[in-house]
């Protein structure tokens, strides 16, 4: 079966302790409002009972999903021990979270699932399961197949969409890591997921320097002409329709912002500064590089507000709709 | 004289070939409408007739502003050269540019103009005629007896305020630029100046971490823990109102930038990113630290839209109105 707009998507439950039910819940009330593509939550069919008065109905197909999501939401039900309590995190949990992980995984690499939406996890409980991985994304890569360096973050709210070249790792590492071959993997990977995803035919990127003022010419640092730029003439070279490095502090501002379709940037503030500052309530996290579609809520688990009914649904419901997007624009552009 | 809210405030004219005498004109014009506190400017006056239709009068004595000002733009007149040429810089303008700054500094350091605002300059052009300084901040800090290092640069829009602890240095530089003397100094010019310029009583200052996440309790970094939180410590046992180390990310957006006064950031692109993407076209830069007000738009020379009546001056203007702010809070306060 190959993967299309007819399959339902996959929602992973993460931590179900955590807000993770509620914003799922919330988002399937709004599904005829916001015309949202059917979806089915995977995890365990208890823990979504009582969550409000949504009956989750139990799937045991996810060819099911589509005619029981308009009279409820369906849960692939992966029978996994006890229900949870809301905002209390346990280990059991946290393998329910993994378990569903899993499974979401595979039902999207099966093509049984249309795309795949991981709620979000604790990483610090999934870490006491055994879980092994930086992230959710390396987890999902490893499973598609895809070395995790070639699987890349990128976060994107309405009127922006940023990629950090480099990720969780120290400021004083970052320099180092700013190489030629990162630059260009990242540069081409944009450049591809921009065109698939988002049917944008010549997609425009805009990278920052690393230093300030982009290295105002070399008096503030020499990466940008030694290491960015011949990057930058590369990528150019083949085609990609890429920026000299430009000074960061005036990239983000709405005229700027309208110049690219995405930003490059050499380290994680410099990217998730202006995402979070303009879309901390509906920013989307998008795996690119990766076989099948799969998105992400840009927010965490949230234990301390878990039960009380004041969880924000958008960037759920933002990560369902940028998954449809990228979903209908790969049956065009991927053929 | 005492320094106080009688006297006009000294706009020096930056380089006359950018686009100072065009926002500093567009400023004047909405003197009525904005209630703006009387200002001349120090310049050649030659170089603002025909900037618009309003007539510069020429003044000798910065008291003869109050009454010129309602009739048209007063200009100490320095006589310097040739008028200039807009779109093309001169050494001949550079000089002008420095000149006025010197005399507009002496001026406020007198007391005979209330405040300093200085229209933008180029370095580069300066560089050329023997200026000696990073930039106007320090060289103004010098004239007022300030050691540059404790002279600080404090970004402003109408919801954010920004401080960058380390400004124009490589990025690689900046692990070991942050020490705990650093940020002590910093943080402590912050409050004292929140207090002095802008009335709060208690200023609430949120200080971001240097690494991804504030260094996720140690496993991105260590400097958060190792210097940043002793400093921390130390500036609370002093009455300091400010917080740990927070992830720069989630920082910015409009309800966390509820929770503070100042923002203190370790490096420049994380302080001026949030503050340009929100506050590209009215931003400030103020000099904290120095027994004068002094501000400044927070934008260039722009020589390219030089000319063409195309210029913002919005930041001027603002830039003009924070200084009215701060000299009537130090009225009360410094006393």
């Amino acid at each position: 079966m190959a993967i299309g707009a007819e399959q339902p998507f996959a929602i992973s439950c993460g931590d179900p302790a955590g807000i993770g039910p509620e914003i799922i819940c919330k988002s399937w009330l709004q599904r005829k409002a916001l015309g949202l593509h059917p979806f089915f939550v995977v995890g365990n069919v208890d823990d979504f009972d009582g969550i409000s008065d949504i009956p989750p109905i139990k799937i045991t197909e996810p060819n099911e999903a589509r005619d029981a999501f308009n009279h409820g939401l369906p849960v692939f039900d992966i029978h996994h021990g006890e229900k949870s309590t809301l905002g209390v995190p346990t280990l059991d949990g946290a393998q329910c979270a993994l378990h569903a992980l899993e499974v979401a995984c595979g039902l999207a690499r099966s093509g049984d699932a249309g795309a795949i939406i991981t709620a979000p996890v604790s990483k610090s409980q999934l870490y006491q399961v055994g879980f092994r991985y930086p992230g959710q994304t390396e987890f999902v890569s490893e499973r598609c197949g895809i070395a995790r360096e070639n699987a890349v973050m990128m976060l994107a709210g309405p009127s922006l969409r940023v990629i950090p070249m480099t990720t969780h790792i120290c400021l004083k590492d970052v320099p180092n890591q700013i190489t030629q071959e990162l630059i260009k993997a990242r540069a081409n990977t944009a450049s591809k997921a921009m065109h698939r995803n988002f049917g944008i035919e010549s997609p425009r990127i805009a990278i920052a320097g690393l230093n300030p003022h982009a290295g105002e010419d070399g008096n503030l640092g020499d990466e940008e002409k030694l290491v960015m730029q011949p990057a930058i003439d590369d990528l150019r070279a083949e085609g990609v329709n890429i920026t000299d490095p430009l000074p960061a502090d005036t990239m983000f501002h709405e005229e700027a912002r309208k110049r690219y379709d995405v930003a490059l940037c050499p380290y994680h503030d410099q990217a998730l500064v202006p995402l979070k500052t303009l879309h901390f309530f509906d920013g989307v996290n998008m795996t690119l590089g990766l076989p099948i579609v799969r998105t992400s809520p840009d927010h965490g688990t949230a234990f301390n507000i878990a039960g009380k009914d004041v969880a924000d649904p958008r960037s759920m419901i933002a990560a369902i709709q940028m998954a449809a997007t990228a979903v209908t624009n790969r049956q065009i552009y991927d053929n």
